[in-house]
């Protein structure tokens, strides 16, 4: 048997794990993204950690068929360059794939972190059998990935899918990218939560307050979850709001990329049924006809390992080379 | 020599030419559309005069490569077929391609008209080269043709590259499409038009006024170019307005596409330097930085033939199974 090394670079967590062909998880470790000292620290990490998990399973590099990384930003796939690192402070443009594939003597591929979520969920999720579809994530951040015409799109400087920082009004909230009303400053985690104590603050009553017994720093969005399960109008209007504001975003590419597919993942998704009705009801406002009647908006299914078992798909992508939506 | 037929199928008028396959017009023809007393008239039309514009070049079928028609609306290119022609109403879901291969015994090719333009462009206009772009028309209308990974997008249902009707705010104005505040509801001729009257009505003082001799109904968006070039302040706000609602939409497509480049052509862009300049700072300001920096805005080059052009172009793409890219 042949397995596949999946690693997902995140600002928080840096997670391996051996996969195999069909997405089983046969071996994992976590580590604190905070736990490397900087930069060659943490490629050390992860050359020692993969000979590990390779060998902990009584396996040996003839076993492996490659190295699937995925990490945040724009990903020069060509080399494997990641440009930034959020908490390794002296990474900048460190051509990771390059480096661990000498080190390792494995063919070793490196693609953004949605990218990869997308092609793990049109391999073995939630998106098999589409040609064009995106994937979206709601949590701190809004990312997004794209398979069109049966293919991981990447765009012209490796930096296409950020549907989080679609504009959807001409003014708005100011969001870290630097522009305003951009999807992810209505949909972000951060925002959310930030515009609920707002509201909070200016006498609005929820249950919400009682759930974090007044400490309105301890509000996340599975408190607010928590309150629209139990009947609260203030919650199911918050999720009925980022909704709306997700929905307008996804009609714009409705309408402009006419994808048959939109899977939806990260830690908001867990609202459920309120924020994918809402979602669906503004693409049916907004969207044209023709292609919102062709749209499924689905949620996805890979879940908390959505990460790992895309940066594995990876591999199997760039060495299948056979249409993506093939298994 | 071989030669190619386009065929430019408009709510107005419909275009034929005989091209060569450097896109120059070897003959041409033109036809008001309500000419035709419905779809069978017209289809005879077309076969008729493509027969006469070959043999009065002195040409014969064998002369000719094959027929490329661009037509309104999402085609299926798999049968050709046009759903609906404006002032002709017997025309519903009419396999236009499939009847004309077999009345011409020719190879035919019908795609949506913006489609065929952004090819045009990427074969033979300011899109040479291009791999990722997105080829835009402001006139009454506003459209769009994507070529992505060197290849025309058409999306799941043929109906991909509506960039005049991707959403750029909450609220806003009605659109003819039924949703609200698409890029379109701020750009489209009639829009522009119908907004500056309004702006008159209550006060505005401009040149526009004294061109159209008081007359409003007679305000076109020539008018207000003609104004703009006097060294008018209302008109230049006109143009900077309709340069940052379109440029709103595109920041959303450079972040999410990433493009490197954007064509756009129509009536409006005729508008020039001033609309273009706030295109450009729109999306400087609110698309990310790496994408910003990559994308190049341009004015389209085939004019008043593009779609001609285009359409004759879509069967060298047809046929030559190569990579747009490539002349």
């Amino acid at each position: 048997m042949r397995y596949l090394i999946g690693v997902d670079i995140g600002g928080t967590n840096i997670k391996l794990a051996l996969v195999d062909k069909k997405a089983r998880l046969r071996g994992r470790k976590t580590f604190s993204t905070t736990s490397f000292e900087g930069k060659s620290d943490l490629i050390d990490g992860i050359v020692s950690q993969i000979k590990a998990l390779v060998s902990g399973a009584g396996l040996s590099k003839n076993n492996i068929i490659g190295v699937g990384i995925g990490a945040p930003g724009a990903v020069d796939i060509r080399t494997g360059t990641v440009h930034y690192l959020t908490n390794i402070p002296d990474w900048r443009e460190v051509p990771l794939g390059n480096i661990l594939k000498k080190r390792l003597g494995l063919p070793v591929f490196v693609d953004n972190d949605v990218n990869v979520m997308a092609l793990g969920e049109v391999y073995f999720g939630a998106g098999i059998g589409a040609v064009n579809m995106l994937c979206i994530t709601l949590g701190t951040g809004v990312g997004g990935g794209l398979i069109l015409d049966g293919k991981l799109y990447r765009g012209s400087s490796y930096a296409a899918g950020e549907f989080g920082h679609v504009p959807i009004n001409i003014s708005g909230p100011k969001c870290k990218c630097g522009s305003w009303a951009c999807v992810e400053a209505y949909a972000g985690n951060n925002y959310i939560v930030k515009d609920v104590i707002a509201d909070i603050r200016k006498g609005a009553k929820t249950l919400i307050t009682k759930l974090v017994k007044g400490d309105l720093s301890k509000i996340t969005p599975e408190i607010i979850s928590e309150a629209d399960r139990k009947g609260d109008r203030f919650a199911k209007k918050v999720w009925t709001d980022v909704g709306n504001k997700v929905g307008i975003g996804l009609a714009g590419v409705v309408n402009l990329l006419n994808v048959e597919k939109i899977v939806i993942g990260g830690g908001v998704a867990e609202a459920g049924k309120i924020l994918f009705d809402s979602i669906k009801k503004t693409i049916n406002a907004r969207a044209m006809k023709l292609p919102a009647k062709t749209v499924r908006i689905v949620k996805a299914k890979l879940g908390y390992d959505a990460g790992l078992i895309g940066a594995a798909t990876l591999v199997l992508y760039e060495l299948g080379k056979e249409n993506v939506t093939k298994n």
